[in-house]
């Protein structure tokens, strides 16, 4: 039985954020770290969900400081789940090492390789463990009614996660959005260091499970509702990481329009949460629209 | 000759967070850092500023990344400068052993302690080396509009410059507003021991200019505008670091009332920018009111 450890709270917009722990079977017995916020009318009976997925180096903490969703979530009814974006302390030899690849850096799937697949399975964390663990404890979550967004890996994870609930008919989140996402990873260096390193399959495997734009071509027209937000003046886009023009190609010969699948260009803005929390309120109220329908 | 050298720029909310740093006299010579935010109309004309003071162990970039200020500012089209909150390595004995005292604890003062004088003069850093410094570069600010806000440390900063300017006669500030403020530090742990360090004249000195509880009753009634915020769940509040009920009185006692001093008590909330955040968008149209006027 998984016990939920609360090891702090604040007060914020009339609600709470609850920051908890709890051992995680899916990341090989590791403690696990996630925050949550709940809005003011927690109090009185269940709310929708949304789960915000954070990008590299990042833990539950920096889209709860930084994003400036607190208050539109409030002002909605709606609650955030800031997962962790990987496993912490599984003293794999070369974890340490790199920004962009082992701790800080869990890329939201389930590893194959047998060197991480014990620990490193984000994918099965987010989508089946936290939701079981979040019900378990009572909380007054609302589970018919989830959505997902996220930031860079996190928009990765918030893309790819929603599309494959799509494609299994499963449909666990009522709609998608993501913050300059990596959105062809099996095309840019960060995600091939990824897959490679994470998946015995490596590339191959990743295109069939990980890659939003390889996804979206095989949703066979399934409704979806989805936004993304890029900056022009994001180096990493600029550098080719991110290549949000490949997944829109691909959602609009896969025949949706702009109104279920949305690609904005920001003009000047660049990666970080100023970019973020500049657009931060309107991703809310995105989501509300469908958590709320 | 200063220079201003910009060292780093974020697109933000339709306007523009500028890093900068330049050589301090006022700092002994140190390099010092502040963030600017100018909102989109800076870019036709001069707009207000406000200066937002930090709390300990912080620096420029806290209250500009959570404190969801600039939203707000954007839509009231004022500039937010962020000053660091001491001196940076002036290696001077001891300056980095304690959180509360030495580097990020300058105490927004001018020290008479000769250990302390050449470099910890965060008072003359903020009050006139900074405007100097920004209309010498040309930027966007109309000097004449100016109001001041800080958490914590930086609470204790902006009411006391505001009343110091109000008690020269040269009102600098138009309005002033504190989250969790150390309102009253010549009587608790925090502000005895910054005065003790800081200034020759010990606790006697300060409390002749650096209290804001001592300085609000020799205002002779001259018009204030003034706004408090404090969390009831706050633990320095609750350790008596904070006193903000002793503030209160003493400008009950002058004969202020809650149109020009006003503290209000949030139920529940805490120290962090979780509450700073919950209220940022009030403090910004405060000052408005008056920046606008």
């Amino acid at each position: 039985m998984t016990t939920l450890e609360k090891l702090s709270s604040n007060k914020a917009f009339g609600g709470e954020l609850v920051k908890y722990k709890f051992k995680s079977a899916a990341l090989g017995g590791l403690d696990a770290r996630f925050n949550l916020f709940l809005p003011p009318n927690a109090t009185n009976g269940k709310v929708p969900i949304l789960y915000y997925l954070s990008g590299l180096t990042c833990t539950e903490d920096n889209g709860a400081q930084k994003g400036a969703f607190l208050g539109p979530a409030s002002q909605e009814g709606i609650a955030i789940l800031f997962p962790d974006t990987s496993p912490r302390g599984a003293s794999i030899e070369g974890e340490e090492d790199d920004w962009d690849f082992g701790t800080g850096a869990g890329f939201y799937l389930n590893a194959t390789n047998p060197k991480y697949a014990k620990h490193y399975n984000m994918l099965t964390h987010v989508t089946i463990e936290i939701p079981q663990v979040v019900e378990a404890a009572g909380l007054p979550i609302d589970s018919n009614r989830q959505s997902i967004f996220g930031h860079s890996m996190g928009g990765h994870g918030a893309l790819t996660l929603y599309l494959n609930s799509v494609l299994s008919g499963q449909k666990q989140y009522r709609s998608a959005s993501a913050f300059s996402p990596i959105s062809n990873p099996t095309k840019c260096p960060w995600g091939e260091k990824a897959f490679k390193g994470y998946l015995q399959g490596g590339i191959e495997e990743a295109k069939d499970k990980y890659d939003a734009t390889e996804l979206i071509r095989k949703t066979n027209k399934e409704p979806l509702h989805v936004l993304v937000d890029y900056g022009t003046g994001d180096n990493f886009y600029q550098q080719g990481q991110l290549l949000p023009e490949n997944f829109l190609k691909a959602a609009r010969d896969a025949g949706y329009d702009e109104v279920q699948v949305r690609v904005r260009s920001q003009e000047g803005y660049d990666h970080s949460y100023y970019f973020i929390s500049t657009f931060g309120a309107d991703h809310i109220h995105f989501h509300a629209n469908f958590l709320k329908a």
